[in-house]
């Protein structure tokens, strides 16, 4: 594969159940999960559920950070989904897992152009490759 | 596993960069193929990068679906992350390979409560199971 981007499959399970069902205070972890792994923070949607349940997204520069939780299982499923080396989502999961409590399980899965050889291609800066833009 | 959610994680490669780099475009896309999966539209951000690509999340009901351009390579990142039985995340996989030209490689992850047997569980509607609100 082609590697333009690494995705953090989270579980966490036994978490503070009340905590789970508290959308500012989901927001507030992730928020500060994005900023500790050094993520560029673009813009957030969070959204309390009826009769329970949080949703949460962050659009970052890297990518996105999102979060679902089930308070009446104390589960949440977190994904992040970053591109470059400069953010560093194991510390986000980390971060995640000391404030939610209870325990979490990660699957990590390379994102990019499917091949044979794994290898880690950059972001091309400039817009060589890029239709040029027409000219009314 | 307890299953509480499906999660598609696509590559669509060989796809039209021009669109890949027309945040509208993008945008009507995704929001065409939640609605034609059947999902419950919450809320969306989409963001135009400089010098390029297009980042886009919709948080539906049913989770989330989110879009990650790189039209330098012809390539998108799409996450189709959905619970319940109600919404068919393959429709709008289907429709996004449609609308985006080229191939798509897809990998199903079930997404939930860690364990030795899979079986689905369903979203507990009734708060029996939360902690009880506190009197102020």
């Amino acid at each position: 594969m082609e590697i333009l981007g690494k995705h953090l499959l989270v579980e966490f399970t036994d978490c503070d159940r009340k905590a789970l069902n508290d959308l500012k205070r989901m927001e507030k972890i992730l928020l500060e999960a994005a900023q500790k792994a050094g993520a560029t923070i673009v813009d957030s949607i969070f959204h309390l559920y009826n009769p329970h349940g949080v949703s949460g997204v962050i659009v970052i520069a890297e990518s996105h950070m999102s979060i679902h939780t089930w308070p009446e299982y104390g589960y949440a499923a977190v994904d992040f989904f970053t591109c470059g080396e400069r953010v560093d989502p194991w510390i986000a999961c980390r971060y995640m897992n000391e404030q939610l409590g209870g325990s979490m399980n990660t699957r990590e899965v390379k994102r990019g152009i499917p091949g044979d050889v794994d290898r880690v291609i950059p972001h091309k800066p400039d817009s060589e490759t890029l239709p040029k833009k027409e000219v009314a």
